[in-house]
């Protein structure tokens, strides 16, 4: 046997690229734990080193980006089991506060600025969406795992997460449709309306149904019924969600909520779900950083300007939802402001869609994947001191 | 937004075909438990029913195929924590014998029958080679679901399984050198030396050294650190076994193994492993039946061709590793000769590589095919009864 047909025979890279995505992020969390940083940050390292950008191990594949999408999913579903439905209504008028100045002030800024800049007026819109994306992953992880995610603060994060991904898809939508050269009002409203309802309805009525039924699936004879059930239960709302046009972790986010209450003493669920979660979270972490393409710095204005935007993008949603939460005190508006920043995944989406309208250009693209991946790194290791010292136990 | 743009921002089609195939499988599951059938036949149907034979829902995808043998591989790897190395060094010699007519009854017969029906002399090689395959994933699903596992017969299974996987590979390097015009000895039995070494390497070596690491993969800071460290055993002996040319999922059986007496009880490891095994393993089912073509039964020949190989692949490995194991007397042999019988992912694996040299034709391909798919689904049934009753402390 030639080696090529031992090697068709049963090697595949697939396994090994699983293998230096999974290894190495585990190796760079350790690494930043040991320095006292977010481990979030060392497996995102670990994507840029092992990516395109650099060593050139793993490229970026329709695999591996599955895997990621897995990964966010099953991290938003893990922290909405731990968050009950009623701890974020009780923030609500405070989360829609925080999620719409996060929209407003970061799209005015990256519209402004790239009009200032001399760019055309549509390219300009589509920065002005991406910077209004927020991607809740990366916060929701650093919370989860100092233990934090029923703090006041923390819930606030959450709730005005999912509002502003609601409002993000209705900006996507209007600056889409102009650069088709027309606005279907009709169409827009019923789009709003759908994911409005979607969110409203989940989250009043799933969990007294979950709650109703969860007897019913521990009679079922198949084995791990209830984590079968959850499984199933995520997979349905994230992609519900997703055929609406909201994010699908925003339906797993959801799932996760409905589930809070009927799983709280199922101690097997919760560590079924945690094995699933820990398995796939590397891949999303290692995916964003492996996005990274360093490439940008061959050219001076591009560097200027993605500095430029990674600021105002940080900024913005620092003031903006600041100030939105300005009534939990310095702290804890820094702390939501703070938490808001990443953008991730999402950020880098809305500029695919951009790209792929071809109403934006290489550059711009360029620009928004390095604010995306910047915004998700340099939100961890504020947040840990400004949450280090809280109690679990409320805000 | 169109409704084009709308689809593009979120939704895809991966996240729908995962719930399809996963709700599928657990669905069909379900119904047969009620019916008093093994689950894993019903999640087979499911991928049969939703595949393309029938309804079309979901094609096989580079992505479906992922999952599925990451689901094998983590099936194999959970199977191997419950298996102490010991457990099986005790049935060794059994197992060898077991393994070797398992290896020469199927190839002979199905070498012998192609012959007669008229084929050439490679194509009736590589149909004897495919024969020989075992894909012990199926079974070790059964056992482990009715808590079988440690019984002396499970252990045989298992053990001769791994042989047979190594006796497999030098058969199929053979037959494609054969198929090459020439056989070099040197690479073949430089291969052998290379499996066997692995196989006794890590099955002796593996469990103590595990064993010592565990205190300091347990003090380190990254959360969740055994379970983490476990995915990185499995993945890294999958790879290596891979990269010898054994099957990945012998690997990952080599890496459960030698984490059973360390992670014994290790609580948690355990669930989140289970979490990780019961989400994946449902892929691995319904690529199985996705993969089944029934439009092999449009041609009267390849019906007819294609049952009596499967006849064939089922008595075969009943007579011959049963005969191995009649020490254990007549119900312990033919649980052993049963246990043995399904070819699954193995037999598939070995069709495509004598497709890709272009040496069997894409007749005799979907005989392989159907009695991969066949074996697969009638050994369950047959092993449900034969087990019953049996107590789990040994055999």
């Amino acid at each position: 046997m030639s080696d090529a047909t031992a090697a068709a025979a049963h090697s595949d890279p697939l396994l090994l690229n699983l293998f230096l995505m999974f290894a190495a992020a585990k190796l760079f969390a350790e690494i930043c734990e040991r320095l006292r940083q977010p481990a979030v940050v060392g497996e995102i390292i670990a994507g840029v080193l092992i990516g395109p950008s650099v060593l050139g191990w793993v490229a970026p594949s329709e695999l591996t980006h599955a895997l990621g999408e897995l990964g966010v999913i099953f991290l938003l579903f893990a922290v909405g089991l731990e968050t009950k439905p009623r701890s974020i209504m009780q923030v609500g008028a405070t989360a829609g506060i925080v999620a719409v100045l996060g929209v407003v002030v970061p799209f005015g800024a990256g519209w402004g600025y790239m009009r200032w800049a001399g760019h055309n007026s549509i390219e300009s819109l589509f920065l002005g969406a991406a910077m209004v994306a927020t991607s809740v992953g990366i916060t929701a992880r650093v919370l989860s795992g100092m233990g934090l995610l029923s703090l006041k603060s923390s819930r606030i994060i959450l709730g005005a997460a999912v509002i502003d991904d609601v409002l993000g898809l209705l900006v996507l939508a209007v600056v889409s449709s102009l650069a088709g050269g027309s606005v279907n009002y009709l169409e827009i409203g019923t789009t709003a309306l759908l994911a409005i309802g979607f969110v409203i309805f989940v989250a009043t009525v799933g969990a007294p149904v979950v709650t109703r039924i969860t007897p019913a699936i521990q009679r079922l004879r198949i084995g791990h019924a209830l984590f079968i059930g959850a499984i199933v239960l995520c997979f349905a709302l994230a992609v519900a969600a997703a055929q609406i046009g909201i994010a699908a972790i925003i339906g797993a986010f959801l799932a996760g909520m409905a589930l809070a209450e009927a799983g709280e003493n199922q101690h097997e669920l919760h560590e079924q779900v945690r094995g699933v979660t820990e398995f796939f979270t590397p891949f999303f972490l290692v995916g964003i950083g492996m996005q990274l393409n360093l490439a940008v710095f061959a050219d001076r204005a591009t560097i200027v300007a993605a500095l430029v935007v990674t600021l105002l993008a940080v900024l913005t949603k620092f003031f903006g939802c600041g100030l939105g939460a300005l009534k939990l005190g310095w702290r804890g508006a820094a702390q939501v402001g703070v938490g808001m920043a990443p953008r991730g995944e999402v950020g880098i989406v809305v500029a695919q869609i951009g790209l792929g309208l071809g109403v934006i250009s290489d550059h711009v693209f360029a620009i928004v994947l390095f604010m995306a991946v910047a915004t998700t790194m340099i939100a961890p290791p504020l947040l840990v001191p400004l949450f280090r010292g809280e109690r679990a136990d409320g805000g």
